[in-house]
């Protein structure tokens, strides 16, 4: 499959080359609010070495990934008072994969409310800054 | 949320209450393919501890966890030829979970094959043990 390429959007938020709303950040993860939700809360949580999917990274980044993950996952559900909780993984085109930095979805959910079909919706900016608050808050509380 | 069911069926699976198509063990993880496959090779990996999502998972089980679904991964994507692959984990109904013992979904994918709705195809028997028999080779080999 093909190699990392270091212009991906993802690679530029990790170097500050593009904004992020960020909720967490360690010395080998990075997590931030997806600016095109499919719910409220939709958050991102990356590693910040170079790995284009889930395939290619190290065993104990992943672990360690997951285990931001799961911090992440819990905060969400406390602060957006979710009834349940989605995670996915895409790789590659053919698995979903659109941003080619390896990436987790955290997605909070409630009873009745369907996921909105995938960049179909951007968020108010205001919205997402203080949702990105709230969940830092919630991590760091 | 609620807590743990043992009688659900991934428990009465690790307990050989009801039978699987293995594709790996350790003292720790069990993965088995899907009887109902959103795609050919969908496996699902599940901790033994009874847990019932990934909120409650202990962080080191679910590290282990992410390491041994990285592997049934790799090897999914060789044996099925796989141009991507998909991961999905849910959680409470709210989430999509409907068995409710944690279990993570590792769906390779071919490009211009959508998943098949959940629950919607019941793979020939067959099919299944000589899908979980090459799994499982290559997870060995």
């Amino acid at each position: 499959m093909p190699s990392y390429d270091p212009n991906n959007v993802f690679a530029k938020i990790l170097r500050g080359e593009l904004p992020a709303y960020k909720v967490f950040a360690d010395d080998k993860t990075f997590a931030f609010l997806d600016i095109m939700p499919r719910v409220p809360g939709h958050t991102l949580v990356i590693p910040k070495a170079p790995v284009r999917t889930v395939l290619d990274i190290e065993p104990n980044d992943l672990a360690h990934l997951i285990k931001v993950t799961q911090r992440i996952a819990r905060a969400a559900v406390k602060v957006f008072a979710a009834d349940g909780l989605t995670i996915q993984q895409f790789n590659e085109p053919a698995g979903g994969q659109v941003v080619f930095h390896l990436h987790i979805h955290v997605l909070p959910r409630q009873n009745g409310v369907p996921l909105k079909p995938p960049a179909t919706f951007k968020e108010d900016p205001a919205v997402l800054s203080d949702q990105a608050l709230r969940l830092a808050g919630a991590l760091t509380g």
